[in-house]
């Protein structure tokens, strides 16, 4: 990528150094401190990294996906890390210092949940499941209570208890939005960041990438498991949810 | 085994029907059913059951080693299901309706845990972490955090914090006594059970069969772990954890 800059709330924004690059994600540092700049990318991996696609457009279709979630949050009144949108697959986000732990919610079973404790897939769980998992490639990302994570150091017990918190507030909202445009919202991963003055916001992306969405009528797979389970293109699935929510919240 | 009665607090305790074989023990009905009769077996197993072996006497020994803890326990106040022993394999116990989870409190890193979170084995963890386990043979016995547990129906909230408070209260009076006889406690595994008037009291069994203990002189094993390792004959260390605590709480 070449050096690039774009005005953003009357100020020139400069894209600087990569930072990290995840499986789907660059981030860039920019000229302000307080700024991240996020590129999507069209990549697709499935089992931690060892299945790897590109799907041409997938990154668009994610970022947009994810600024109308954040938008529709902030609208409610959750605090989250987006700012804006410098092009397609790339937007602007607070900097924050990432609490090292995805934190999934399951309103019902599927996936690991399902094998690891021998239900049947797709009941609803009352009360939804929140759990944690450590983020590390090295690992696996391995699930964790949190117990382990207080005596590793990774957040402290108050930490959990607003990561919890933020975590049901957002649940809520998404579950709402998602039936309202008849898409069943399995699970998903969410990550948090603390902000410089040691606020805890919601962070990272919404997308199917890190969701799972079935369609209430045909039970479809709306999410990165048709990649997973290679049931094909799954930017069919993407476009579909994108479509609705951009239906749903104009 | 054939039909056996002995006479206990006044009263004639006859062994009935096998209600539950484990790995290390066999759990019998009695005539009277607030009792139940627990035999200690010399099978010692690893890996889930897939390892096994006989070692003669070894019952005998997690027998008294358990009854000892047991006592010293109850004399610090900590509720339990050990009623008295009927010969040195022999046990009378509470009747409890068993909470189907495993209690692992580490006090140090060892085992899974290294190995999960790629962090050195023998480090004091602090705060000592408290992790749940699903009793489950076929699903080789999950570990699950609160919420799922909570979810899937095995605990409520206000069972889950008086199972914790329990352990704590359990650990520091462990840690205390083998700190006392030169041995590290490093983690366990508890089980609890419900009366039938809803308390919830500590049960299973208290051995090395479900401990990791080191000499704190010499680092070496005095648990399990010289079975898992196939470091010799258990029992040596058996034994010498039972002589320490013999002449500790004499």
């Amino acid at each position: 990528m070449t050096e690039e800059s774009v005005e953003f709330a009357g100020q020139t924004i400069t894209r600087a150094e990569l930072i990290y690059e995840g499986k789907a994600k660059q981030v860039f540092a920019t000229n302000d401190p307080t700024i991240i700049w996020m590129h999507y990318m069209d990549q697709v991996t499935a089992l931690n990294g060892k299945v790897k696609e590109e799907y041409a457009g997938k990154g668009a279709l994610n970022s947009r996906i994810s600024n109308l979630l954040f938008t529709y949050l902030a609208d409610q009144g959750i605090n989250h890390h987006w700012l804006g949108s410098v092009s397609e697959t790339d937007e602007l986000v607070k900097k924050v210092a990432i609490i090292p732990l995805e934190v999934v919610t399951r309103n019902y079973t599927a996936g690991h949940f399902v094998s690891r404790f021998g239900v049947k897939a797709h009941e609803k769980l009352e009360p939804r499941v929140q759990e944690l998992y450590y983020k590390s490639d090295e690992l696996d990302d391995p699930f964790m209570n949190d117990s382990q994570a207080i005596s590793l150091g990774f957040a402290s017990r108050q930490d959990l208890s607003t990561v919890y918190a933020l975590a049901d507030q957002v649940n809520e909202l998404l579950v709402a939005i998602f039936n309202k445009i008849n898409i069943t919202l399995v699970d998903y991963k969410l990550e948090f960041g603390r902000l410089a003055d040691g606020q805890i916001i919601l962070a990272d992306e919404l997308s199917p990438d890190n969701m799972r969405l079935l369609d209430k009528e045909t039970g479809k797979s709306l999410d990165k498991d048709v990649f997973r389970q290679k049931q094909g293109d799954l930017r069919l699935g993407y476009q579909d949810v994108l479509n609705r929510l951009e239906e749903s919240l104009k």
